[in-house]
């Protein structure tokens, strides 16, 4: 099976030199040599230092992917505008395609997975999500007897090693960016990381293998970290609870529920100990009951696996019938339905709430905030006068709530902030029991 | 694709109950339907009232196996003697078979596979290990790229329910295996559990698609859970380790180690939190890194979802060439080695051992242990003096060695008690950091 691939990045070298250092092991188990025979790159030189002499290099990815001789096209530039043209031309040309691009996948998948079904060719995506985590197999084929539940990821590994540093070293949010700027966990620009996007993308993905959805990004509720206090962390782990950025699809009988925000865990709870750059996806099944999958969400070695798993796959399938393939979203395409997201403050959950106390706040003013929440319908589950973890001076009021809609708990806190010589406006968190 | 299913007991009847109560879904995964045609069972009556009069029973599941209207042959009424002719007589009249049996495919798995591979059919068994963790398709397809280099499992339940019941609330292992006998966690004879028999029998079959060596139960070395004290649990505690069942294997240079034993692991490592009847098994490769893999080991409907994610995979690439599914045993046959197994005794890794210490026992007993242990050449990594966790005035000696040849612990450890007026025979135990 002859390769073409796009990119020489970090995951591109990575899966050149997996597949070279371990031929002989991948060719004892698919039974057929999986060869990379061209490369498109935009540095020869460069290129030509990683890649040797052995495989033909070019700076027109378009002439690969559209080459007679390549069976299957590896996308591994990223990006979403000439990623999306390569992939789109290699498919026209016939070209199974492996790709690890979760951006272009959660914003352009259903354009691509049309073109590939209707060309009769596959595009595979296992090192899209949790790279070294093998959870789009285990969604598509392994829990395929199953209803799926729910599914919560901790599915970006710069916030999970931000929000490690944070906690183990009592960082602030911006000291913690830095350190995992300098280690190479975060990239110059952390957006896409910290702010919930490349987790959303994954989320997308997940979601629609998981309840046979269509891709529905946009309907995503997306919160970051890059507001998260180390205080708020420090008040956590008092409760019992370690705060993780999680990525959440629920199906109930009303729609989907698809959210990524911080949330607080508990801290005996196995998520909470997924810890530093590593991720995990737990799945809630009606057959199988909870699984967890844990492993690397990065790195080039990492990724390599998955891509060459996909292509390990495809040998074994090559030649076949399109329907002997698994499908591109878990279901038959005929059967994805654009299931209704519904909007989070519709939502029903338990919350943590953080109110910093001025230095005369006294037990009436507690006392008086804890009346105005009942009154307006949420229940209080338990609350705590709280030190500070480094100032002792300072005091927080937290409170963790019974299941409420978000709604109504917004209009209560409000409320609160209304009334004269009242606490000011709280952090709110969403508290998760992932049972 | 037609279903014969042999046996309706707790996994029969759970897959019987998981395909009807989620056709729709998995059709609309599988792309076909599965149904199951015939049921062979003991009690017909019995039966009857699970199944319900759509499907036929016969109480000769000999005529199931051999009719020519079955596709696949699910076998889930265990043992190893007449499911081995029954699954033999499948094959032999080209029927795919799909089994949960461990101890069938661990003690003649290589016969069974041989005479599949012949007879161009498949035997699909990712019931029989860790049931609801996908462990089996994680090894022979998503980690298809990697050299692995060691996995680790928490494989039997009954054990692990046992381990947990004991640490967290002080039985001794009489009172915890009576409790899991009484909640139906353990059988009426559970020595296959506790004797680490159940453990091996999936070790075997994890091993061989790891690495690609032939099947090789009787080469396992086993040790069971009947000799654990809860004292040891107390101390591991102290010191920072929980006590689990754990089954090993791992390669090096000069062969295979493949073991089941009670082992020490770092009260914060994944692993240790994996309680309860939960399985877990954590693989080490030299691409993707560390994996973990978890969920449920035992049930009926757990089972059930392995069982048909098999059924799925084979209604897939019904019909195709028998090239193009995935080998038996992760490689193609003709790769498969019996690679040498290391004799436990030959191995190296770090131990804990406990000595009781009796009433008048001072510094100068400990201090001499450890000039004994030390002129044997087992180098000490700590030592500590600690309080029994019930009874405060006995005390013991633990100690926690470097890497040291269990050969040669063993040798330091008799020399130290044949000398006058020394310590009693010490509690050994393996340390696994499993990094």
């Amino acid at each position: 099976m002859r390769i073409g691939l796009l990119g020489l990045g970090t995951v591109g070298a990575g899966t050149y030199r997996v597949l070279a250092r371990n031929q002989s092991l991948i060719q004892a188990r698919a039974g057929r040599q999986i060869v990379i025979t061209q490369v498109a790159v935009r540095d020869l030189a460069r290129a030509a230092a990683i890649a040797g002499t052995d495989v033909a290099l070019t700076t027109d990815p378009f002439s690969v992917v559209t080459d007679p001789d390549i069976d299957v096209v590896v996308e591994v530039i990223g990006g979403t505008t000439l990623a999306k043209a390569l992939v789109l031309r290699a498919i026209e040309h016939g070209k199974h395609v492996v790709t690890a691009n979760k951006a272009l996948l959660a914003e352009h998948g259903s354009e691509i997975f049309a073109a590939a079904e209707a060309r009769g060719v596959a595009v595979a995506y296992e090192g899209a999500v949790a790279v070294s985590i093998p959870i789009i197999k285990a969604l598509r084929e392994s829990l395929v007897a199953n209803h799926i539940e729910w599914l919560a990821g901790i599915i970006n590994g710069t916030s999970n090693f931000i929000l490690t540093e944070m906690r183990s070293k009592g960082l602030s949010f911006d000291a913690a960016l830095a350190d995992a700027q300098r280690l190479g966990y975060a990239e110059a620009d952390p957006s896409f990381d910290v702010d919930g996007i490349d987790a959303a993308h994954k989320l997308c993905l997940l979601a629609a293998n998981a309840f046979g959805s269509t891709l529905q990004f946009q309907q995503i509720d997306i919160q970051g970290i890059t507001e998260l206090q180390v205080a708020d962390m420090a008040y956590a782990e008092q409760l019992g609870y370690r705060i993780k950025l999680l990525g959440i699809a629920k199906r109930s009988d009303a729609g989907l529920e698809l959210r990524v925000h911080p949330a607080l865990v508990p801290v005996e709870h196995l998520m909470a100990s997924v810890e530093g750059s590593m991720n995990a996806v737990m799945v809630k099944s009606d057959a199988a009951g909870i699984t967890l999958h844990y492993g690397a969400g990065a790195g080039s070695e990492e990724t390599a696996s998955a891509v060459i798993a996909d292509l390990v796959d495809l040998a074994r399938t090559f030649g076949a019938d399109a329907h002997q393939r698994v499908p591109h979203l878990a279901f038959q395409s005929q059967a994805l339905h654009a299931l209704p997201v519904l909007p989070m403050t519709e939502l029903v959950g338990s919350y943590y709430l953080r109110f910093d106390l001025a230095e005369g706040d006294g037990d009436g003013v507690v006392a008086h905030a804890l009346e105005q929440l009942v009154q307006t319908g949420v229940e209080v589950q338990s609350h705590a006068l709280l030190l500070h973890h480094q100032d002792r001076a300072r005091r927080a009021f937290t409170i963790l709530t019974r299941p409420t809609r978000l709604a109504k708990l917004m209009q209560a806190v409000n409320r609160l902030q209304q009334l004269p010589h009242e606490l000011g406006a709280p952090t709110v968190l969403r508290v998760e029991q992932l049972t």
